[in-house]
């Protein structure tokens, strides 16, 4: 009942184009990531200058005009690949169409946790900036993020149709509020010379003690981690090229655009936030660093607040509404970016249980066509990790954005060989043209990607990068031997020989007695309607009196089945039955036994309690006989009506017919 | 392998006899509560008293006495119980013979709540004891007496011979310590005229302000308190009377003279103890009372050791080592008095079990003829308690003593009537005298025991007790209700008409189809096998390409069966085909259906993650429908040999016989 009103009415299979999506539904659903990214990544490239007391006009700029060429350059690899891959190509088939099956599970390992890391950083960074304003979320930020996480991923139960109308409307608000407040504050400032000052700007900076005096190789190598967190902002992209089959057709070109637009939006909108961040006095500082701030000459030690606060607080300070809407609107907006990997790691996760790689039971469509297995192993893994790491931006930002650069280099490589491989066999002159030049496109990308990868790793590996590392080789590793078990365990049940279907020459009974009572009278009366070649009953004598009592009404019933007392000098019942069926299926080994073991079905959890259990352990050991069949035979006490009315509540396709229960 | 290793080799029913013990084993083993209680009794006395500054020669010696009195009657009394009941006259069993069922249950809950109490005080005061020597300890009680009742419970396990003789030598040792401290105390004050100050001795008391200038019926009224504290010495007296089937014969006349050597040893420690704390100036102070300690005239904050570890120090200050053998003994047997209650709570259990108050599988001897699950259940309880409580004696012994007095006082009762009853018919005149001699005793006991229960009652009902009221109207309420619940379902699986035991007129087959493999093969050869009314195959579509697939491998293999599609608009399984079966049924009301799942077995649990586990929800459902039965087809993977071995070393009554996996 409560799980019925939580994740709203089943869809049925053909209901599935209903959930097609329009371009500009499409937009805040696939993009919400890449749009969001932008809200924290000025600020960890101003917390990495700030170690070396940096953090300024130049090194700012520098590294957002290179942050907004790669994304330039990706978004366009992209838009090659989402042309050629009209099928959801997502980056795990690009690189196993083209590089094989190991290729494609790197990429599957590295998406798998960047999906992880997103929906763990997004909502980390929400919490921080829902801090500006709701000032008690001090030092409970990882429990705020991990309940954030877990609600997402109720609604994400719910199915991605109604989740993308109730996204799009914040997402478009957010992108109204950043780069409304960047014209705004330019206009304010250049034309009307109004001070747009920040909280921060009477603050100065002053380096950490061991980056003082900071020179040469040292610089670069600083700015290269500045610019390595900074790609935290080119995340996300690749989400529309996984989702191109939830577009509405043509699926490819509406894709294409998106991505284009999403291209567009996000550079615009970073490089207002870092124009407006110098122009606000922005700083940031992460008091583990040893970085501080000064004032008047003596250092103070304040919580800064994140750059989209400053901002916001900077350009509208004599209209708080309007600040509030801008912070508000960011946090909303981390929330939803989220949800973008609620749709992306339970479809790549589908897919690699379809393809053998993870437990089928990611691959079966729940109540409301979402993977819910999928989604709720995302929600639990990163509501785990967002609790170890109480919601710090600045070390989760450490794990991030090196899975994304795998996926992209390997997914570019691809896509060169994609293109060389059909150039072999295309022939038409136009369609090789524009295949040369999506390959150019993709060697640019593939160029311009490995590099930042390379950058990356080297500028981020001790600060966290290896944790990422590793649980990638962990993933690789797993799916690799999921995938054997599978291949084995397919070998070992496939039909060969006439033999595997050949049949017993005979099937005998034995009833297992408990007591005589009515359950046991149906076992008896089923055993004996299958006219099976030897019916007997067995009981085992625990208690010599008790077996005494049970032979007088076994007697009195004149049931014409002969009944064995099995002796068990340990009290034991398991032992002595399984080993009397094992003695049988020995000295027959041509036949199959059937186990007939009366139950009774009970409708409370503490009726369980009460009866014995011992059927349970008896019918798990006889399952380890192979030629041994257990056959249930159900009593339904009247209370076992409750767990039926049960199924009949929830279930909505529960069909009772003319049945009637006798 | 573990489990083995713990709990030591099983027993078979007909070494039980091997299990009864000779007087010299039986004391410690069922005496050592009664006698270990000696070790806090004094300290609750002393405490109390000491509320109102009142902890002194006069009053500590008059309580004393008081209790060594009413001890002394109760013996009596169980003296002629054991006689009258050599079968285990437990006063479980005297209720309910001479009052019916009600009064056996209200006696039972009583036991049952102080089984529970026995452990956790007992063994939380032999933590009080240790801390005198491990101070360490202080502040980690609770933890440590959890620990402590834990291993207890374990040692049960392994059944109750080996423990017998495990406990024997503590136990004397710590009737020889006490009995020698305070000979040696005594011997070294009147006769060698030395010094046996203990630590405590320079302190004065202080009583707590709430009760300072505290007269009349105050003062009768703490007094009764600290009797009814004192009183915790008596308990354990009954369990004696509940195990006299464990004697060796004449089982009788052993156990009531085990019954008078307790009751004499006990009663001569107790004054012992009591004179010698006064001589050695022992006083102990409950801090969250209010009364304190002062030192020349200032309040000073001591923690104050425990009466005997005080007693100790004054006597053998000057002979560390005999010192600690002292505290070490005490310490020893209270922990052993623990393990009464684990004797004591699991063979009530099981009475109660076997006379359905409680759950069966507490009736089912484990493999060392203990009773495992009333074992284990006395062991958590008492752990949770002590964890609670952070093992203060103080506080627990408020909830204790009130349930063996009831039980006392019901079982003196029934011990009157049972003499009335038995004088009725008894027409010897020496039988007779005996008979009316008894009664006698037993009344003066109920007389006694009564006045005692009201006076605990009235003086600890607010401090706790009324806690232990409430869990034995809990049990009994509870013990009520399972006891309404097997009747009803005995009535209800009562066979009454020759409809019970009629065969149905067809059984007709259902192989359900997930896979064309060979456990499938293996479900339809036994299927045929049978050669039932009617057999047919069954899948549920969820996905038309996988559908399509196994239509053409079921075409493949020409299986003579035919094999029907059931469609699944939302992509369910369990739903479809119960739905199928039901209509089965409908339509052919007079028949019984069998549906064959065919199932992997394997090793490994992690195994059981990768594969489907649809079939466990599917036989669920399928065991509400009436007529329906399943038939569990196991396929046994490689790997499943793996668990065949796991029993084969666990179970030693295994019998592979001329098995072979075939």
């Amino acid at each position: 009942m409560l799980k019925r009103v939580l994740v709203g009415r089943k869809l049925k299979s053909s209901q599935t184009g209903r959930t097609q999506l329009a371009k500009k539904i499409a937009l805040p659903i696939f993009a919400s990531d890449a749009l969001s990214s932008v809200a924290y990544a000025p600020d960890e490239i101003l917390i990495t200058l700030s170690l070396a007391g940096m953090a300024g006009m130049v090194f700012d700029w520098k590294i957002a005009i290179m942050v907004a060429f790669v994304m330039f350059i990706v978004v366009m690899s992209y838009r090659q690949t989402v042309h050629a891959y009209p099928n959801g190509g997502g980056d795990y088939e690009v690189a196993t169409a083209n590089f094989g099956q190991n290729s494609g599970l790197i990429v599957a390992s590295a998406l798998l946790v960047d999906y992880v890391m997103t929906v763990a950083v997004s909502v980390s960074s929400g919490i921080q900036n829902a801090k500006s304003m709701l000032t008690w979320l001090h030092g409970h930020e990882g429990i705020a993020a991990a309940v954030v996480i877990l609600t997402i991923m109720t609604i994400n139960l719910r199915g991605v149709k109604e989740s993308g109308r109730f996204f799009a409307i914040p997402t478009y608000l957010f992108m109204v509020s950043v780069l409304g407040t960047s014209a705004w504050g330019l206009f304010r400032h250049y034309v009307l010379h109004a001070d747009i000052s920040g909280p921060m700007a009477a603050y100065s900076l002053s380096p950490a003690p061991a980056y003082s005096g900071f020179t040469g190789f040292a610089v670069v190598f600083l700015v290269a981690r500045a610019f390595s967190s900074g790609c935290a902002a080119l995340t996300g992209v690749e989400a529309i090229s996984n989702g191109v089959p939830n577009f509405k057709p043509p699926k490819s070109r509406n894709a294409a655009t998106t991505l284009a637009l999403l291209g567009g939006i996000s550079i615009t909108m970073l490089m207002g936030i870092i124009a407006l961040a110098g122009l606000t006095g922005a700083k940031v500082v992460d008091p583990a660093s040893g970085a501080t701030l000064t004032l008047d000459g003596r250092p103070v030690a304040v919580p800064t607040p994140t750059v989209m606060a400053q901002l916001a607080q900077g350009v509208f300070h004599d209209f708080p509404p309007a600040m509030w809407v801008v912070i508000l609107s960011t946090m909303v907006v981390l929330f939803l970016a989220a949800n973008t990997a609620f749709n992306g790691f339970p479809t790549l996760g589908s897919v690699l249980a379809r393809d053998g790689f993870l437990p089928r039971a990611l691959h079966t469509r729940g109540d409301r066509l979402a993977y819910s297995n999928g989604i709720m192993m995302l929600g639990v893994a990163a509501a785990a990790l967002v609790l170890v790491f109480n919601a710090s931006v600045t070390a989760l930002i450490q794990l991030y954005v090196v899975g994304v650069f795998v996926s992209f280099t390997i997914s570019q490589a691809g896509m060169m060989r994609h293109w060389t491989r059909h150039l072999r066999i295309e022939t038409d002159q136009a369609a090789r043209a524009v295949m040369l030049r999506s390959r150019v496109i993709n060697a640019i990308g593939f160029t311009c990607t490995s590099i930042v990868l390379v950058v990356v790793l080297i500028s981020k590996f001790i600060h966290g990068a290896y944790l990422a590392i590793l649980a990638m080789v962990c993933l690789f590793v797993l799916m690799k031997a999921i995938h054997r078990h599978y291949g084995r365990v397919r070998d070992e049940v496939r039909l060969r020989t006439p033999q595997d279907t050949a049949l017993p020459s005979r099937v005998r009974a034995v009833v297992w007695v408990l007591d005589v009572d009515k359950p046991l009278a149906r076992a008896v009366a089923v055993a004996r309607a299958m006219r099976l070649a030897d019916v007997e009953a067995v009981t085992v004598s625990v208690d010599p009196e008790e077996t005494e009592e049970l032979l007088t009404a076994w007697e009195a019933q004149k049931f014409p089945v002969p009944l064995k007392v099995l002796a068990s000098p340990f009290r034991e019942v398991t032992s002595p039955l399984v080993n009397y069926i094992r003695s049988i299926r020995s000295a027959n080994p041509r036949d199959v036994v059937c186990v007939f073991v009366p139950e009774l079905v009970v409708g409370h959890w503490w009726e369980r309690v009460l009866h014995d259990q011992s059927p349970l352990m008896v019918k798990a050991r006889l399952h380890l006989l192979p030629r041994v069949m257990v056959i249930s035979v159900p009593y339904q006490l009247d209370s076992s009506a409750l767990a039926e009315g049960r199924i009949r509540r929830i279930d909505p396709h529960y069909s009772p017919g003319t049945d009637s229960r006798s």
